[in-house]
């Protein structure tokens, strides 16, 4: 059964599941869920790729819109399968159409990523332009002393602090997306956030020990 | 030309141009980072209208969804007519695989707001499921006199303080979508915000005088 909380769970976890495609009892409105929270999250990596030219991130794009693709056939079998009546029905078709939205959006984020694949000369001014958009990605390097390391993401409280979301985490080689309350940073990690400017400004501050995270 | 900048542009501005399809010499860029920023905001104020049965933020969505189609039909021709070069002919390609990707965003979020269109009863749980996503599209009310009033977006850093962004404004009958920072915000106001709880929290208990902004 799929979390429903991209907050407590993190992406690491959830792609394990459904390996090969075939009915799998579960929740309609878990499966509803998840498919919204994979649609948010994957159009910020998607641009998060194009931007940095991160070949991992947009990989990681290509496996969740092949999950999104799984997901939609799981949640039409799922409400057929649970349909005894005409109101039943209607109601899940309601919850399908958001649920194939979701998916077109991941779709849409899979057209994104597959810019990668032209030469970086043909996509000289993307990164660029896609940074212009009012809310912005950009990625924080935290130093190795920084005040920033051994916390977790929610002792820090970062989003409600700072309006900053972090988007994904480059931990040594390996990369976290999505990343928990409960995840740790720590000296090294590279973050690929989104937020408005004053926030990152205070964030990339504070990871550098130059500042506290508030306002003050 | 359309204004790149959604921030200090809001959206009631730019809808008045481009009445009707044509040849329009514009600049690519301007024109992609504007369907970059519908198409962020688009999905907000289809889940917004759905969560809460608001016909108004449907039909505003109705009306970005065109204005994306023009904008999509805008930058082919600009692309095209300014090509010289294979090189030119590479570069814009990309360029227009993002704005495609734009465009079928806001066309899945048209589906989601189609819903409405079905009656109230065929989408009970809908709503609920919508809100338990990650991040949270909530109401919050200005009371006629709250320390909100009079102050703008950007005079209270509402999105870096608090990690909420202000999505859509009622002020009396009138809708305001994607406010700027200059926006005056009044007693009276409904807000439709998305964000983090501690930061809905604090929002709330400020524009209800019982607390400050920030987390002291």
């Amino acid at each position: 059964m799929p979390a429903a909380d991209g907050k407590t769970g993190g992406n690491m976890k959830k792609r394990k599941r459904f390996e090969e495609i075939g009915y799998e009892p579960t929740n309609v409105k878990e499966l509803l869920t998840e498919m919204k929270d994979v649609s948010e999250l994957i159009t910020d990596l998607a641009y998060s790729a194009v931007i940095f030219d991160i070949k991992d991130i947009a990989e990681e794009v290509k496996e969740l819109e092949s999950r999104m693709d799984k997901l939609l056939y799981q949640i039409r079998l799922t409400a057929m399968l649970a349909t005894r009546t005409v109101e039943d029905a209607e109601q899940f078709s309601g919850l399908l159409q958001v649920a194939s939205a979701a998916e077109n959006i991941s779709n849409a984020a899979g057209d994104i990523i597959r810019l990668l694949d032209t030469k970086i000369e043909n996509r000289p001014f993307l990164p660029s332009l896609l940074q212009k958009a009012d809310e912005k990605i950009r990625i924080i390097s935290v130093p190795e002393k920084s005040p920033m390391s051994d916390k977790t993401i929610g002792e820090l409280n970062v989003e409600a602090e700072t309006g900053v979301r972090i988007i994904a985490i480059r931990k040594g080689e390996r990369w976290m997306y999505d990343p928990a309350d409960s995840t740790i940073l720590s000296g090294g990690d590279m973050l690929i956030v989104r937020g408005v400017d004053d926030g990152y400004i205070r964030l990339k501050g504070f990871a550098e020990g130059k500042r506290g995270l508030n306002n003050e």
